[in-house]
């Protein structure tokens, strides 16, 4: 499972001083750039530019369990859960020193940014992603 | 149904030029703030500030059906849906000129911002909420 | 002098329930989108995706005098100072109720999205901007 | 001097493929939180909720020589330049492997929170900062 680690920084903190969600966003978006480098072997610059692909998000499911709070060193753990044709579900689960905090289940599509359709997994692509869910 | 008009500005565009979708909970954001002073009857300084009340979100789902473009003006319409002894479920619908964008279902709950636990909807809020829903 | 009204959102507050500046910088960027399409007579989408024309920001220089609050009503007033060959110098001035409570001073360089190099204004928009530094 | 790397993500590029200015004032109040608790040796958290003190921004220069694109990691070098009663200026200049992007300068003053009012530097942090500028 692939995880990365983020502070939670004053500029992500609402008023009542605890995580603003659209930041945990922000976050969980940082967390999928990784991933998507370390799993799929080609980060998104190369994605993007090179590739013309983008994997944007249809459906996105988040429980909030407990308030992140200015500091807190948060990790989000990445799991692979399903591979579609041409997209992805991803299982986002967020914890600070063990404790969970959010959950997050993404569903992405592979995207041709020429035409902006859906296009399926190249072949090496989906072999990577499959490695992951086994 | 309570709606409100914001413009996709540049800012909430990514790479692929169109709508990042942490910037589109920001602007969800501001539509459920706009819904509160009209709705509740408080503005969100009011309800912080004054009457020490938080609604921070615990569940949150959105799909996503058609991308949004720079300058488009989007229509978030928020129907309250459901209303528990201290939550409140709302639908968004946001859509351009008629079209669906995307939908967002939140549970939100009152939350006492001194002990930062859940507190029962006051029989006044209540009765207005529960007008909307009706 | 054009001008255009912002209300400082939950979302754009700090932990301390000021303002934060990087938010401030959005909504100036959205006031100046909003002067581009009044006094450039082109929005940005037209500008960005038809004439294929930036206008990155190369210097801004602001100064803070009083915080702003959650709810508050901004007035963002923009002033043309001056026209160059392919830049423009922007002053932005922000109040609550006529009270000041920051302002910055932009230049900005008109820029040709294919080589990414300053170019000069087209006469009538240079027209149009001469017209409002008289 | 201290320095601290940042990538420059998906979320901090605008639909010209670069960085969008407010996003890397978000990165630079990221380094100058890291330089905080460096430097100072108090973390932001500290500061605020134990020490209720802040540290707000009351001017700021900026100059943007070249753009950033998606990917780009970017070193933050913080350089304290004055130290004054109870003001700190500092100096951050922000480059991609060796080339110069853009150049800062902020001039903080530090804050009780509760008054809201300038207060001194206490004499340890005052020393801390004062060695920096040495």
């Amino acid at each position: 499972m692939f995880t990365v680690t983020f502070t939670l920084r004053f500029g992500h903190c609402d008023p009542a001083g605890i995580a603003f969600y659209p930041r945990y966003f922000e976050l969980c978006d940082a967390a999928i750039e990784d991933w998507t480098a370390a799993v799929l072997g080609h980060d998104r610059r190369t994605m993007h530019l090179d590739l013309r692909l983008g994997l944007p998000t249809v459906a996105l499911h988040a429980d909030f369990s407990r308030a992140s709070r200015l500091g807190d060193r948060l990790d989000f753990a990445v799991r692979t859960r399903r591979v579609g044709n041409s997209s992805v579900d991803l299982d986002l689960a967020v914890t600070c020193a063990g404790e969970p905090r959010f959950a997050a289940r993404y569903t992405m599509v592979l995207t041709d940014l020429a035409s902006m359709q859906a296009t399926p997994w190249p072949a090496p692509l989906r072999d990577r992603l499959n490695k992951e869910v086994e």
